[in-house]
């Protein structure tokens, strides 16, 4: 979206540590053998390598699972604009699922759109790698929030 | 919604094998340790019993993993009500997060809204059941395509 | 929704006036015919009557004049709850178009799912109503926010 | 989305023709003060001025209002891709609303995303200009439908 205008600095010069560190609690991203394969200030992708763990009744990668590694793609690009000590929480998301995920590998790149003191608005699209190529598997749009001052809830 | 008419009679009197069998061969509601505990026509449930692999960075249950037992439910009740050989796909879904889901037990309680020819709108509320009390931690709004006549696609 | 436990008492016991009054400073809905039809503790009713002015290319209801009065109603619904002075705006909302709108009445019945300090999801079925009986067309879920301290932004 | 692959080429060669005559038939649009700005080959726009026949209660356009032209935008993008004497029709949207709509004109960019067979996926951004700015207001996601033989729903 050439429109956009580029996102706000990050407020928070550790913010490469802090989103690798939050991922690594993610049981969630273990358990699905999600990695993180990149951190900038308002962009974080994470992939999945597709197989049995993963699968929904067809043998594609269930929707759960790629709405899974979008909305933490979206949501930990919102965390690397937020202030030291802000949790993030997932307020709402939806997401189009355009072609049957499946292939070498599901990358999920997400991206802020606009970041508010309270709300941000982050997208992430969703790509399926396969011999070499890539096709957009999904995307997603969602709502995150700045949690401060409440206790757990950090990062 | 009281509003609502009731959903059609199901077009397909196995329809509880049909889906117990489908819900089978879906990897990821193993993984996530995710059961089926109720089959009726245009209303499924599935629910999950939260631990490790299956958090986010804060210890509560990973919006992708509410998801993906809310998408389950979700499509299983519009599976319920198509025709025999037809099989479900995700269009898209929209959930929004009201509660951080934690608990002893997460419950997905989808039902069909309206059921199509192509397209089935379904919906699931999702609780958290603790202390023998139920907490509504989410609510799920789905498009399901019928598919028929795709090689691979059934159920 | 049986399930859902009932919306908490109104903070306002003007909500009533409150709602009338802002309704009424809607430019949008005075322009699309619409009216208030009921206002109760987080529940509010929108109807339009079907015309020239509010049609798609096709002759029905523009998805647009539905998703209007169905926004109004699930805002003013959160409205009823939020505290004297406040504010609501949009933040998001999702709507599904089941069937065209068409017919002799719309009515948008917008009810409150989770009130929040900060955020509240607010629901609304769109009926169609034509020779007596009525056929769900739409369904809205919504993301509203309580703007408190803000100049211009009360009710 | 640079990674988006170019929509393909227009199945009607009279796809401007067909969008214009269908814009003129939506007495909405007309209603609201919208007009079309643009149409291109999977890419649509319309604008709107604001004015007191479209705010809400602020003096905002009412997120109606705003719907109904990004919905617009999104929906005649996807007609420019579709067969001649077939219909559009809008499944669903979502809308995240990121400022208040205000200024001299709001703009309403719609584009294909994917365009399927029978349901294409187009977005809008939404912008308001003011002061030779724009600045990002709203952002929407939709799915459309391709209809085909049906009685009065052509374009």
């Amino acid at each position: 979206m050439t429109d956009t205008p580029p996102p706000r600095p990050p407020a928070d010069p550790a913010f490469r540590e802090r989103v690798t560190t939050s991922f690594a609690k993610q049981g969630l991203m273990e358990t699905l053998g999600a990695s993180l394969s990149a951190v900038e200030p308002g962009a974080v992708t994470i992939a999945l390598v597709p197989g049995a763990a993963v699968t929904q009744q067809h043998g594609f990668v269930h929707a759960g699972a790629v709405s899974a590694i979008a909305d933490s793609a979206a949501g930990y690009s919102a965390l690397t604009l937020m202030p030291p000590g802000a949790g993030v929480l997932t307020v709402e998301f939806k997401i189009n699922l355009l072609a049957p995920a499946a292939g070498d590998r599901i990358v999920a790149r997400g991206r802020v759109v606009k970041a508010g003191r309270t709300l941000t608005l982050a997208q992430a699209d969703v790509f399926a790698e396969a011999n070499g190529a890539e096709r957009l598997v999904a995307v997603l749009s969602a709502t995150m929030m700045t949690i401060e001052g409440r206790e757990g809830v950090a990062d």
